[in-house]
């Protein structure tokens, strides 16, 4: 999607901002924006520095970490994943937390996918990347960081998938590119 | 997953929360927990009531609509979507939305996949469905949603989606589902 003129018709503007929260992990504004009609309207927004998460599959298995979700109150199965520090590059955070969640290092990282987990309210951005010739030590967690490996088999992705153990959306979108790409 | 004893050993307790915004779409709290381990961390916890969104395939066209995000400054191109309203069943979330956005009607709804969308920070909870024998008449838009219907052949979504014309999570994982269930 490029900015274009051509969809000025659909454009807000933002009017004013007001700083509600300045945490470590998200900022949040209350805004007031301009319609397309020239009315007025509040838009709540919740700024964060980004993500990624990672597909590694080895020796016909494809790797997960169960993790305690105080939000969701779930343990909920995702792939490895971290946010972004300041300053970091995507691609050095992606073989910081393979390393660090699962005690992978891999031979090549290729981004896969990029996308925003839910634009209606955050700029959250992930980057999904595909980790090849992984090889493992032993995990390097963080002091706060909790989480249990979790390898399944690429014959029961699927199966796992509609069964509903994948609970979000990031590993979704990852499984079904495996399932795509592997003919699964 | 079981929100299970075998588990113990991952999860965090909720020792006290700060609600430091109260807004119409989200609620922000500063949380305090307490580690596996007994130390203490804090947790910046987003709530949001859920939303549902929709794949909607008609004469070989899967819809999309164009809208404006301010929270991510880019015009993006999403399946239909929308927040569920207090009291309102998901499916009723989806039927309105399928009417309001792209003024469609659905013989049939079938839940395909619900996954929460940034498990790390935020509650919120996405509804996918599939609606069959859409028809159409006009859309009709809540006053402050401004957006284009886009119509996508079939046998564009891959090139579509591997150029990276999606760029969020939820319509990510309703293309993966829809090239994979027409074998495209």
């Amino acid at each position: 999607m490029d900015n274009d003129q051509q969809y000025d018709h659909l454009k807000e503007k933002l009017i004013s901002s007001e700083r509600i929260f300045d945490g470590k992990v998200i900022k949040v504004d209350h805004s007031r924006v301009k319609l397309p009609n020239g009315a007025e309207a509040d838009r709540e927004i919740v700024y964060h520095k980004g993500a990624v998460c990672l597909i590694a599959v080895q020796d016909n298995q494809m790797l997960f970490v169960r993790q305690y979700r105080v939000s969701t109150e779930e343990f909920l199965l995702e792939i490895p994943a971290g946010k972004i520090e300041e300053g970091e590059a995507p691609i050095e955070t992606a073989r910081k937390e393979l390393r660090e969640e699962v005690g992978g290092t891999a031979g090549e990282l290729k981004k896969i996918q990029s996308f925003y987990v839910s634009p209606g309210f955050s700029n959250e951005y992930v980057h999904l990347y595909e980790a090849a010739d992984v090889s493992f030590k032993p995990q390097k967690l963080d002091d706060d960081e909790f989480l249990d490996i979790v390898k399944i088999d690429l014959d029961q992705l699927r199966v796992e998938l509609e069964s509903g153990a994948f609970k979000d959306a990031k590993t979704i979108v990852a499984v079904q590119h495996v399932l795509a790409t592997h003919n699964l």
